[in-house]
């Protein structure tokens, strides 16, 4: 599997992984809306712990936790939020620090789940209430290969009150494609606001669709892209299109704001992808990572 | 007295500690309005000064201090604001730092107060005005373990308008119990605001009843906790949830605002009980203590 | 001249200065408007350089240079901006750096000046445009130790529209006595906004009055106060004030502020006479000054 | 070429560079719209690369890198944004860093462009995609020697909604000669928002006309100056005077404001030209050039 990019579900996997594959038909009994496999791994049991994807290259968990502290150096993050990133070879399985505030994150902390969120291996570690949002967008995205989810100051605004976050400039250019809202409690009911389990999890994927970002009210909001890089930097510039937004709506006294259009946002965001790589080697420099 | 924790209301005492009840009972001879207890030491006096609640680990001091220099890397005090904790085995005691700004805090600044706010032993140092607020406080409410005071820029001016701080998101679910406002000149006329004798700091518990926080009209606001961290991570919460409710309203122009109801409140501040002790790691690491 | 503070009129000096004197007597001939006297001085020259008020302790120098960085550190000067202080002896002298950025003041950049802004001896030095802000004040009030002059970012909106400046907390309680707007096209028909000779200087302190702020239309601010301390006190919380206020008023809409009213600020503001040096404290050891 | 300055458009130049001058008429043949120009030196090649302007002094560069870091720590730009000069002997050239973060930017990364934003020589670096911006500006505009182009996050707001941006104090002075709106969906249609040719350049430079700054729709700014520190103060300023605006107008609920009228700005605008230079120094010594 070195070849063009084929994406499997959850459940159906490479067969040198066959154990993991059992504990993927286990996992779907229902076990995700507890995670009652997030548990310490039972070293002498027989396959309750997921095999690994395979070994990573230690550059690959170093770009993870730079990631990580980068997020909290733009202020996309305080204490809590997440990034996540799909491991680089097996599909079915997706890399994640443990739970610690993201500017603490180093290549030493980074875990390997399960897309229903169970740790493969988890060294006594836990991982964060909340893994269930990346397990199951990798699940419900083939595209999708890096997950951030963060309470941004700007961003939470947009899901609380009923004004579509649009795209103010051309670095926030996906948000042109429309951001939708995951209001937990429309499904849910009354909740501790957190998608604490794979069942939240799909609901939200379902919400995010084909999008950039979804807006999560009362909580937050998630931003994933192509590559670990590019969903970084759209957790960033959503957060400075919000701002810009929130800035453009009182200075015109909620006249129309000239955000960019859809199809100026398709051709805009071409341009990221590019651009996003010199944003990505600023943001390294000044978190101390290569 | 290291089984479960029970409440003593001051003027009742542990045996062991009868001089200071004797001074408790002259306490109550209306030396809070005047604080005229406050004064250095008489060392060879007779019973002037309360003795201590007993001594407490150095580890306990420096856990304040350090409360007090994350409140200030926070953002939520500046040259004023202070923060203190109940005695660890006295509960009629608390602990607080001399008159510092709360930046330069370190744990030799820390004093021991009774729940009148006088010091045990102030080895020539002052305490600061508003110790009144702790106090009485700690006298009103048994569960509080930890109280901020602080004037963070985006709580005041909801002790401005007639607009009720709310819960924003998750993080500040505590605030979904409703926020009290306490204006010191319906009681007491024109003053100088401040908290500044114990009838003041009776009246500001009164106002605060069984809530989480208190803000205190054209002055700040009062953060109270189970434990010192909950106390912090409240009153940090509490500024970052105003913030969020300011841009709401602005970006909203005054529509609607799908905040937390009250039972989502209760459900997520179940669960900052545990997230606030990684907030509490990251925190302490900024300031440097460990 | 030990003995109680005597304030003197400009023009009107002690004996021992009489050259200075004769000096004050030229000065009075419509010098200030052209600020024609602030050369370098005439080394060999008769008398039109002022003579010195005394030589000062190099801790005042050190103190007036840690207010200018303090200013700088506070966020309430950039690149521009100036603080002064009487001469301690001399109170028809005050002293004030050399035209540089604030946060780059040592004490070896203070200057001497008349209160009519001719330095007593520049060394090559040049003065602010706008020393005559300073001068002025201290010409017309007596009461004043240190001027701070800024253009602080929550503060020029006030001075832009229709809105009183008034004191939302207790640390900027002196708002309460009301905060005049200085506009300078009043009375000077357009300018280039610079308060740069003494007729301007006048006008600005007539329009001060016995006020401790004034605004300054499409320009800035100018606080004073009873010590150099209280003065930069001011000067920091006019600008918290302000901000507290923008966010009050977009907060309720435009609906009533319950500001500290006159008698709550007196009170309040005594207060703070002595809070002030707490901060001074904070903001000396921030700056690395002693 | 050293008596006072004459400027040439392009394609008209001093004969010791005619090979350049025969590159710049084959430039003109449409070929500024697709850029193709700007492919590594052919360095057997007859002609296609120009030739440089001249040697320039290497504290020319260093300047300019300066002028580049300067704007990041102002927070002018982020990861994006740039900042040029004209060639200080050869007006039909500019210099300008390669494509990297502002904030990052050294000596070595200045490259030498024609005014149709062909590199004369780039040593295997890439030039910004928005070169044009400024190739086109100071082909149009002879008194320009300094542009920067930013998207500092209170002046976008301005080119989304009818609001002109004005100047709301004297170190803004230069935004009371009006602020155009360049929106280029205008003339283009659907884009991908980026001035990445010179036939955009050309109408962004029409648009800008004589006015020292140009807002582009949903994207950014364009500053320039008569000398490259007064482009940079232009774009500090233009920022700073944006967000007081805003505050401005949310304060007065969109009352009049009373900014700086056209003659005023004029007047205030001749003493930043000198006052520029204390900000130039503050800021290099922030950067940590000389």
């Amino acid at each position: 599997m070195t070849a063009p990019f084929k994406f499997m579900k959850s459940g159906a996997g490479r067969g040198s992984r066959g154990g993991c594959m059992r504990l993927f038909q286990c996992g779907c009994m229902g076990c995700g809306m507890t995670g009652r496999y997030a548990m310490p791994a039972d070293a002498g049991g027989g396959g309750r712990v997921p095999v690994s994807g395979g070994a990573v290259d230690r550059s690959v968990h170093e770009d993870l936790a730079a990631a990580s502290r980068i997020l909290a150096d733009q202020g996309v993050v305080d204490a809590f939020g997440h990034v996540s990133m799909r491991h680089p070879t097996a599909p079915d399985r997706f890399l994640m620090p443990r739970a610690v505030a993201p500017a603490l994150v180093t290549a030493d902390d980074i875990m390997e789940f399960t897309l229903d969120s169970v740790a493969c291996e988890d060294k006594g570690r836990s991982g964060f209430l909340e893994r269930f949002i990346h397990g199951q967008i990798y699940a419900a995205r083939p595209d999708v290969m890096g997950v951030v989810h963060s309470h941004s100051q700007s961003v939470i605004p947009f899901g609380l009150v009923d004004v579509p976050l649009r795209a103010m400039f051309h670095n926030a250019a996906f948000l042109a494609q429309g951001v939708p809202v995951f209001d937990i409690s429309e499904k849910f009911g009354p909740t501790d606001m957190l998608v604490g389990n794979n069942e939240k999890g799909v609901e939200l994927a379902r919400v995010l669709a084909d999008k950039p970002v979804v807006l999560m009210r009362a909580h937050g909001s998630v931003a994933v892209g192509p590559t670990l890089p590019l969903a970084v930097f759209r957790a960033v510039y959503t957060e400075v299109s919000a701002k810009l937004q929130v800035t453009a709506t009182m200075l015109g006294g909620g006249s129309r704001i000239a955000a960019l259009d859809r199809r100026e946002g398709e051709l805009a965001d071409a341009v990221n992808v590019g651009a996003g790589s010199r944003a990505w080697q600023l943001w390294k420099h000044r978190v101390g990572a290569k």
